[in-house]
């Protein structure tokens, strides 16, 4: 459980909820930092070499990109939430590159609120959520399921 | 372009090539670390709080395990490919926790490997791929492609 004391449960999850959160700032260090431990293609690790490729510089890799993502829905409601993980991600596009300097922030929609077929203490919250940038445009969209626990009985809503 | 002299091309890639490599040693401080700044969920950070869920135990952010992932991709071919970077991912599945100590390696299958209807210099080549602990278990599924260059007029093969 992600708080000891959540005060989000499955009860407060419904089908078409919008939410927007954020911001996140990118910087050239933390994307140079990244690269290097997980994705060094040269285009997310030397801003010269970057201008050479498609990309047109220095871009944040796409894994970077979605655990920013992910600290941007820990921030926004997981911290807040009986949150029990997730099975997996169901797409990610990564639509633009994300450059140092950017600011980004979360919008999502919840898709569909399901119970657990086979657990009855908690429900299945799929989410379609789209990363922006500070020009507006989409960076990165995602859907991505996440296992919330049921309010337990006598616990204030 | 990864590589300054790729030897990898988007003809080296056939519909039902198999690939293996690896290995990557997960840390509990790289997990921990991972999970402050990215996903700092409870059984992420702390052995203590994460006994006490589902997990049994510190397990790696999803999020951390689909890096370690690239990073197998990228040294087991990618660093040799022509790559010109990836659209997004078609499916994720995290399938066991990945543990303090635990010895990953990559497994993959080549579905499918098509031009690019838009752009004559590449392909698309979509990848299976499976990373496998040091017991033999999938810790987690993907499903992703990537654009890579197609061999230039005259290059050697």
């Amino acid at each position: 459980m992600t708080s000891p004391t959540p005060t989000l449960h499955f009860e407060d999850f419904s089908e078409g909820d919008a939410l927007a959160f954020g911001e996140y700032p990118v910087t050239e260090a933390e994307i140079i930092d990244f690269a290097r431990t997980f994705d060094p293609q040269p285009f997310h690790l030397d801003e010269t070499a970057a201008a050479e490729t498609l990309l047109g510089g220095l871009a944040a890799s796409g894994w970077h990109t979605c655990a920013i993502g992910m600290r941007l829905i820990f921030d926004g409601f997981l911290a807040k939430a009986a949150s029990l993980g997730a099975p997996g991600i169901d797409e990610v596009r990564w639509l633009k590159p994300v450059s140092p300097g950017d600011r980004l922030s979360l919008t999502g929609k919840v898709t569909a609120a399901r119970a657990s077929r086979s657990t009855s203490d908690r429900g299945i919250v799929t989410f379609a959520f789209a990363l922006v940038n500070q020009d507006g445009d989409e960076v990165m969209t995602q859907v991505n399921s996440i296992m919330i626990g049921r309010r337990p009985e006598g616990a204030a809503a």
